[in-house]
């Protein structure tokens, strides 16, 4: 199937620059895996032999294993490098660490950064596939493109939908990907939480602003739900956990806002009690678990169209 | 060989539970495991394809690379996450942690924790097979298997074989699980060492407490030393290393007690000096090195025999 | 292709007990290995199934990268150890990690110490091949082999060539290897930098030491930089970083005291702006990113050469 996918990126740093075709022949990519995963034919051959390096200069484990999961499905040899104070960036560069790599005959590099910008500066250095696995307060590509593959898998098309990103959104990459890849497949995003968090800067980015809990949620068709950063909470534009649960934390009593078939949604890992009540988070309305699946078929998705178009080889697909 | 094993759980969480077959059923593929190592056909076909997880969330080198390579020598595609401040755990609850990882498509999770009773608890959260590599003071029971796996290579059977442990009894879950192994193989146990560290309560499980070194060593076929913990001995109980050594490390000496063909046997890491003199334990009295050595076939054993019933397919082994 | 290569030695120790011979066997597979490389056919099949130990004793993130990568390119399993306080070794001896790594059937050891001796020490205990990849200030001989073969890849042969090694010598693995394999190969070597760096006790090595940066570098054939160690500034006979670079920074300027066709090379990582000028660092002189490469291939022939021998198996190389 889909062997006329077409695709022209060798990198992926944000969403901003996909268009609504592009984000599609990922997303059919990304069925094909899916299809075959449910098949029990979780390991495909298209990267093998390949060496798929994770660099993870920013503490993460979640999007860490989802990439290194996805890379040894699709048969690649993966090396993954943490922590920003590695003696391998150690008074190096972030291009001489970029540049190192490529003379190890790496094939891909994914990277996760603390400042925004860096995998994009890295995909001009190097000349191999680089992934951008977050970036400073920039973007989070893959994320977004799961949350919207995830939101197709259960409304067809999301032309028309309303989804509600409802949390800390001034500093949030998901959030900030989000709201692009959302709109570029047609649904209409609010954002809402408090207003020290929900700027109204970012309707300038086409979301809307809702600072009222129940309006934000009565007609969404989703709520996209992020996570409270612990560790922000000294920060004097953030209120205390308690008074945030209290005021937007989603229970079972304001989630009676939400539509009859209306879906939770959290990138992970979530906390429980704090921005969603522990049964919400396990109900039949909460795709959580299904975002981590969809996780690993995107990404498969993701680096399998990249090193192909670097390779200037077709686009084949599990059949 | 071997292809009329039969095998009936998804988890290993202890040997408590297991019946005298189902522990035969595991040493016969060990075996057959052991003999292709020793013909150098180390690699085995089984999991190919498949990701098990070790999740590591209580510190550990030694059982984790066991279980490492078990996983790689049947072929699996090995995911390591470890540490208890892990971000994959940080704020979700054990049972989020769980459900991420089969979300993942994960086909089995190695589990160790410091809490007793968490890959019980695991095991019915998630469908996949859950291992136990050692909960709290609760079970080790992967331990167990190899250690008694190591003592039939040399005797046979175990019926009416006496087996003494000896040194840190009470917190200790390599004791607990050798226990209850070793009885059901037919093995009287004594428990011998300090009284703080030996109390009466074990007699409960069957075996018999001595506090008296000569007369816990002249009738055993084999001795079983545990580990000193050195992190332990702030605790009021804790003798110092020193008294320990003086009064229940095994030296050349005391080895005499012994019967000629007794063997000495070591979970490791062992303290040289401490626990066992170090010319005893490169002797040819000692077994330290097989029980390495099968701890990786016994491993791979029950990975296979786990995955096999889980997926409801007929138990191949090599020829 | 050299199919006729013979090889001796289950063990890389050290670079001073190879003949010439012994090297040139090593380059001869390093260059198959590199032609295929560049012949996009990166794996390859020799170490299937096999697993190959990291045992990182001491802090490395470049070198541990590198034999992972030339050990999986050749199709190994990797386990990788590190940290002097992981429990693996915890009051065990080095000789008792060294036997589990055996006894866990691993087929062969690359270790990384603080203690000179200690990759020997471990040859002769365990009787599968061990590579030293770094021990204390003794020898750090596939460093030098690759450099050696990076310079031979720039000139064709080395007899009679000048080569000039900067920086802080003293302390240095890498400059003691490189020093002896360098003249095995017919180069005459300068080693130059402070005096408290560099002391003439250095000349019963064959080296000629010099302290006038004008004078080492006029004849230099290529000119090797070490990284100077920050973290050795408190020393009392090490310069400030700002001094060393006044008095033997290799910048612009400098670099017209060199031939016009001399190369300059660097292990990793370099510190633009203390021992070599940014610029320079990534001039056409600068052979430091095909270094990388070369640790690759070099290290691959290696792992291949020891094993084929410790199995007495016919050493095949990629055609």
């Amino acid at each position: 199937m889909s062997h006329s996918l077409s695709w022209n990126r060798k990198d992926l740093i944000d969403v901003e620059h996909l268009s609504r075709e592009e984000i599609e022949t990922i997303f059919s990519a990304a069925t094909a895996f899916k299809q075959a995963m449910e098949a029990d034919d979780k390991k495909q051959p298209y990267l093998n032999g390949r060496t798929v390096v994770n660099l993870f200069l920013e503490p993460s484990t979640r999007t860490r294993l989802a990439f290194e999961v996805a890379a040894s499905r699709l048969s690649a040899d993966t090396i993954t490098v943490t922590g920003a104070a590695s003696s391998l960036t150690k008074g190096e560069t972030l291009r001489d660490t970029a540049q190192n790599m490529a003379a190890l005959k790496a094939d891909m590099i994914i990277m996760r950064h603390s400042a925004s910008g860096a995998p994009h500066y890295l995909s001009k250095v190097v000349d191999i596939p680089v992934i951008n696995a977050g970036d400073g307060s920039h973007a989070h590509p893959t994320q977004a493109l799961l949350d919207a593959f995830t939101l197709l898998e259960k409304f067809g098309a999301l032309d028309g939908k309303e989804i509600t990103i409802l949390g800390d959104i001034l500093f949030s990459r998901v959030a900030r990907s989000n709201i692009i890849c959302l709109q570029k497949l047609g649904a209409k995003v609010t954002i809402a939480g408090p207003s020290t968090l929900v700027p109204k800067a970012f309707e300038s980015m086409g979301a809307t602003v809702c600072h009222d809990l129940q309006k934000a949620l009565k007609n969404a068709d989703a709520v996209m739900l992020l996570r409270i950063q612990h560790e922000r909470q000294t920060s004097t534009h953030f209120p205390s956990l308690g008074e945030y649960t209290s005021m937007f934390g989603l229970n079972k009593e304001r989630a009676q806002w939400l539509k009859p078939d209306a879906i939770i949604m959290h990138p992970g890992p979530i906390n429980r009690g704090v921005e969603i009540d522990s049964e919400l988070a396990d109900s039949n309305r909460s795709v959580i678990l299904e975002q981590v699946t969809n996780g690993i078929v995107v990404r498969m998705a993701i680096l399998h169209l990249c090193y192909c178009h670097h390779k200037g080889i077709e686009i084949e697909l599990p059949s």
